[in-house]
């Protein structure tokens, strides 16, 4: 998931509002039609509760993906959506493997950890070395090759958004690698957290060597922050059985209302069928899909027939690899340039605050 | 830790303020040099920060526990308290061990959990078995023995204030044994968390088999709640190690600033310096003892005598005995009739909310 601003799109809602009578009373009476059966239909909950509590996470080629494309694709079916298809897609497949990590120096103490996603594994006796934590790239720096070398690197580096802060998570392994390091902790890319450590994918640089990283809960972070700023010698050991396997099949899960008027117009709205494997996938994306499928759902329900046509698309393998995604891309072809809308919702599901909206002109 | 409603002794903080004009007023001077030096004091973090980063849980039994007792006692010595004593205390000793619960049907999903202080283990091969959720004990006595008898029970009690709800934790395992149950999940005593499971005593009444019980998160107790709901068959596989050893030696640590009036009269203020063993105990009661031991020890600093003895008391083996807090009175004897306050602070060091005050008659 990326987190966006929600609120820029403000400015173009008060636009909408004001052009609404002159345009969009038409569609009134139809709107509200949607609306009400929506605020009181549960489909959508017992879509996300299938996908969380009867199918579980959904990793990149795990049985259970599979078995989500397959429940998808059928209930849809079902249900009466129009061409329904499941356009393969290859997918990476990472597994994590047994895990943990510890502090061995000055104290021993398991840390709250989760390997992050497309990591490599340690030696299977682990890596136990003293531990050097810096706050941001610039401290690192600074330290230089000669303090970092043989170390484990722990980013302290505290929340400052989504889009600044998961930088450590996604480049900090090789940013530490090139100056020797031989592991790195990154401190939770999250506001706030029971000491509940986040997993995420990273992306290991082509010019660095490929050393095991895993994100430790934000409390774990500060504390070996506070025990190395005293002066007291760190030391941790990280064991991490996560390896890459060869590529598994998946695929999306598509599914449609043809339009009345120009069939060949397409809105998509969707979310990603996969998740990380450590929790339901709940937020991330279950309910993106939830809603996006159960809106065309209601749609149908309803037994209209919109002029475009109207198609839901479960991307698999958003996480670690966005190949469900440019697949799409590919499948949809010249198509492409008949999307007249894009509709994505990979935020989570809590209450809303607002709406985000990109619009790019031909090209 | 029991908490308490904070609010309840505000009547008679108004009654004070009424009064202070004529009885407090030649105190004032004295308190604002208290209150600024503690507003500028640093020493009772860092006896917080020492007592979790470099000792750690404090589980009664653990090696930790006793490093806090050696610690705090020559602390307290090093800065000038007077009578620093560390009176022995036998304590229980629970081991946790290994421990897991996973779904198995209809679905295979490991569970986030804790095995509930004092509580059995299981065999070595775990238990499994069909589970059977109630939210309530009346839930529970109405299944009657016939549908509770070798399942496991599941008890989703949502929060209703520590008081009514900590009564699944404290006395589930019972009520659900004396049904036939094998073991008991009680959803975690907590209004919210990021899937944490919340650990704590249990108490296993005489007259019933003792059986294994665990905490598991909100989450995954309203999970089984909704499978069990749709009919849908869930099982359950419950391992432990849990196990109670032989007693142990702990102390208590004690030190006081004499009185210099009324030596005799003793003003006892302190936290219980055990801790469960699956955190730090930072919040359940570092931040109570060395708030307690730092108010002490901001007195002594700038010099001050009061009247009657200041004595700082960390308790040992809150959690899983009181045998500390017994032992306290039985080592105070006759003084204890000379104890004109005794102040305790077992709720968390986060933003104040209020004061509780009891006020017992003399008996």
């Amino acid at each position: 998931m990326q987190r966006r601003d929600l609120f820029r799109g403000a400015p173009l809602l008060l636009m909408a509002r004001r052009a609404r009578a002159s345009s969009l009373s038409g569609y009134e009476q139809t709107a509200r039609r949607i609306i009400d059966a929506a605020l009181t239909d549960s489909g959508g909950w017992a879509k996300l509760e299938y996908f969380c509590d009867r199918i579980g996470h959904r990793l990149s080629g795990s049985k259970a993906l599979e078995r989500a494309v397959e429940w998808a694709a059928g209930e849809m079916r079902r249900e009466g959506l129009e061409n329904v298809v499941t356009p393969a897609v290859q997918v990476p497949v990472w597994v994590r493997g047994a895990e943990s990590a510890w502090m061995m120096e000055p104290r021993e103490a398991r840390l709250a950890m989760l390997g992050l996603g497309g990591s490599v594994g340690t030696p299977a006796e682990g890596i136990t070395a003293e531990a050097v934590c810096v706050e941001n790239f610039e401290e690192l720096e600074k330290l230089g090759a000669d303090r970092v070398r043989g170390r484990v690197v722990v980013f302290n580096q505290p929340w400052r958004g989504y889009r600044d802060t998961v930088a450590y998570r996604s480049q900090g392994a090789s940013r530490a690698a090139r100056l020797g390091a031989r592991a790195v902790l990154v401190r939770s890319v999250t506001p706030a957290g029971l000491r509940t450590p986040h997993t995420g994918a990273l992306n290991y640089s082509a010019d660095a060597p490929k050393i095991p990283a895993a994100a430790i809960s934000i409390e774990d972070a500060m504390m070996i922050d506070r025990l190395c700023r005293q002066g007291l010698r760190v030391v941790v050991k990280l064991q991490m059985e996560a390896r890459t396997l060869e590529e598994a099949a998946s695929a999306n899960v598509i599914g449609e209302i043809a339009g009345r008027e120009k069939p060949e117009e397409i809105v998509v709205m969707g979310g990603h069928i996969d998740s990380w494997d450590v929790g339901q996938g709940a937020h991330d994306d279950a309910s993106g899909c939830a809603a996006a499928w159960q809106a065309v759902q209601i749609v149908k329900s309803l037994g209209l027939r919109p002029r475009r046509t109207l198609r839901v698309c479960l991307w698999t393998n958003e996480e670690n690899g966005l190949r469900g995604g440019r697949a799409y891309r590919e499948w949809a072809g010249d198509s492409v340039r008949r999307h007249v809308a894009a509709i994505e919702m990979d935020g989570g599901a809590e209450k809303l605050r607002g709406f985000g909206l990109t619009i790019q002109g031909a090209s």
